[in-house]
């Protein structure tokens, strides 16, 4: 079933592939660049889309289902648009039995079939802000597959605004861009630098996009979700048009975001993972404790278990309690199973641990392993969780710290990218972002900060400091 | 915004199609058949989903995410499977600017993609029963889409088991017909019929489909979910097999179901609405009463706010409210606009309530329009609502008694089927089940009584009493 995993340090794409298999978190499916997520992996991005939807939901946002094909002049509407999508697209040419008079397009995101519907919707300046949130897959056709980082189906949530001003607009972006940092640091344990995308890496179609971005334990950049200033080029394109108090016609400010796709759990693995298999933050565990009952006889089995179920029973409103009951398999086989799915904390429970009125209480990390007496489990295990999400934290920020690297010049910036991520100046052109692509690297964010004089690229000065790395 | 509404008796079609736009509930959407479910008809269908997914995993299902693309040669493997659903089909040929090598379908259902995985995960009578759930979106080309209830895209969950006997595979089915009633009962207010489909009925590569039906006001049948027996077709077709307890390697028993999909917005509609539109089961109403604060003054409107939110905190655990706190519309209208959207309870709050310390509450069935004491509201309004869904439950009961006639031949079933449900004999020939359909009818369903002698159309014995029924 499991075998040793390729080493972490010098086989890293191995291992990865290795951890969403033995973990049970996807499958290679028979349709090329598409997996199949399985109910581990599933179990976590339901634990991911209810901490999004919540945030979604409490900054005004509504649910609400589209269609998952657009019409292929859709996409034309906005030029750099469909410009950006067409290479990725999965094209719908017959259906019913007979060629249709044109073709769909399986969605690759729902700007255009969203502004589409605002434009019948937004009518006046009592309509706005509308904001619109959709869970669903999109669809964008994928040569070089890899299970959750880059698959052609993906799933993800799309929020959608539309606003009276600029102002009001940018205030949004803003506020999604707070989510994100709350999504990262406090629900995946995850330090993410957040900032403006360069313009080589801005949503086609929108005036900025707005990024939250994590580093993997290679030190490549994962994107984790953005947002996008849209202003008014798509309100233009499906003339979407309202009154306003003056009872004059104007054209609304639109917004769209994304702060979860199921490459969140990509980011999960790569960034907290080690030698054992998957490390899940506490808070999105679908498993927080696991107990493993220990006996030999019968009779121990069932004291045993009584106490098991008489814990998970007690902590059942606050910690989610898995017992593994499985009477094929030992002991030593259980710890391993559970240390390559991430579980925080495990539980041992013998007949001496009963005597004693105690369970051993080890966690994934390794930090400590001790007894905790039965009467002080409902407080200790949150209490444990709590404390391991913070601890998972402190160490991502550390490597992260020890992989930040200021670099002043392009080839001082290419030595060291194999390990490093780089704080560089940047004079905002387009030509100083194009050195960086035979590199394999790119500017993943800019930064608020502009300590550094001098662009990366050439002799310019800089207007900013940029993050520099290679990325999934 | 909105106008009268169509005569229910008289023109219900037009009745239901008003209705879903007057309520918000669903728009067209510029791709023909499928619609954008507004996000008033998404919080009913995630209030559905939450309430189906809970009994799902009550019964040991895990939710796992499949790709929304098929090959071809999958619906090929079974015959009937394929036979089917062809017609239905959305087919994928091109994608990322080529065209592929073998054709995509989008899925019209998932049956064969799990299978496919069935046939990997399933290797030892350890590995039985598999329970698998999806929640999602499917696509059958429609030709005549009505919102809700025939759309090319619609949304559901499926779940798939495999068991390692016939009659294992049974009882699944047996047990998600009692889920069936169970959801129709207590959370729709809906009475249905349970039981077997007729052959021509049945599901293509199942050997037999277990159904629930509803009847709506107009006496046509909604068939609102099905359970089906596969037996071991599929596990031919994908070359499922397990190793058993003796080493043997055995077939497994497969059944899928579907409990839910977005079709029961349309059955609620249609089941429950009136003259002044929807009606909605408190057990799915997203709010399930609407707070109308009553004021001239600015004092006044402080005052009276200041109580309902106060209402509302008291009842933030126990009944969903929303308080309508517009300043642009008038009381009238408020109370015309959610008795469109279908809110079981109304309470009215103006200054002389508030000196009297209590809420005018209305229902929406019309049963009583009563003050409540403040003091009283958190225990009273939990009550009104159980006893307004029972009431709903009670209405639909009598509605379909009252339908509901026993005829014992062709002819006299085709006289009153405009009004009617018709319980008859059936011999079980497909001959007799094909009289039916010109006459644009239906058997829905196999009932367990035998109380009539001979079939409808011939002169045979009839081996199962059968409904008969007009049908959506």
């Amino acid at each position: 079933m499991s075998a040793k995993l390729p080493d972490i340090k010098t086989k890293f794409p191995e291992w990865y592939q290795e951890v969403v298999r033995q973990a049970e978190l996807a499958d290679q499916s028979p349709v090329r660049g598409c997996i199949v997520i399985r109910p581990y992996g599933t179990a976590i991005w339901e634990r991911l889309t209810s901490i999004v939807d919540k945030k979604m939901k409490s900054s005004g946002y509504q649910n609400a289902l589209f269609p998952m094909l657009l019409p292929e002049s859709f996409l034309k509407k906005e030029a750099a648009h469909v410009e950006g999508f067409a290479p990725e697209l999965a094209v719908v040419t017959h259906a019913g039995n007979k060629q249709l008079s044109e073709p769909l397009v399986v969605r690759p995101t729902s700007e255009t079939m969203i502004h589409s519907m605002f434009a019948k919707w937004i009518k006046s300046w009592r309509d706005l802000p509308l904001k619109i949130n959709q869970w669903g897959s999109v669809m964008r056709w994928e040569m070089r597959p890899r299970a959750f980082l880059r698959t052609s189906e993906f799933y993800w949530h799309e929020g959608h605004s539309a606003h009276s001003s600029q102002e009001c607009a940018q205030k949004e972006v803003d506020s999604m861009v707070k989510h994100f940092e709350d999504i990262a640091r406090n629900y995946l344990a995850i330090p993410v630098v957040t900032g403006k995308k360069s313009k080589g890496e801005t949503f086609p179609g929108a005036d900025a996009t707005y990024t939250y971005e994590g580093f993997m334990q290679d030190a490549k950049a994962l994107q984790m979700g953005t947002s996008h200033m849209l202003s008014q080029s798509f309100s233009k394109a499906f003339e979407i048009q309202y009154q306003n108090k003056e009872g004059d016609l104007e054209m609304p400010w639109l917004t769209s975001t994304c702060a979860a796709t199921t490459r969140l759990i990509g980011a999960v693995i790569m960034s907290h993972g080690d030698e054992k298999g998957l490390v899940l933050p506490p808070k999105i565990a679908p498993i927080q404790a696991v107990i493993i009952p220990i006996y030999k006889t019968d009779e121990q089995r069932e004291a045993v278990l009584d106490a098991a179920y008489k814990i998970k029973n007690d902590l059942k409103d606050t910690v989610r309690v898995h017992i593994d009951a499985d009477e094929q398999r030992k002991p030593g086989n259980k710890f391993f199973h559970w240390e390559m799915k991430g579980v925080p904390l495990r539980l041992e429970i013998g007949p001496r641990d009963l005597e004693k009125e105690h369970a051993m209480v080890a966690d994934r990390l390794g930090l400590a392993k001790e007894p905790v007496l039965f009467a002080d489990i409902a407080r200790v295990l949150p209490e444990k969780l709590e404390a391991f999400q913070q601890a998972l934290y402190d160490r991502a920020k550390e490597r992260l710290d020890s992989q930040w690297v200021v670099k002043e010049k392009l080839e001082d910036i290419v030595k060291v990218s194999e390990s490093s991520v780089i704080q560089t100046g940047f004079c905002g052109s387009d030509e100083c972002e194009k050195l960086l692509k035979p590199k394999k690297l790119s500017i993943r964010c800019i930064l608020s900060d502009n300590t550094l004089k001098l662009c990366f690229g050439c002799d310019q000065a800089s207007i900013a400091d940029v993050v520099v790395a290679r990325s999934y």
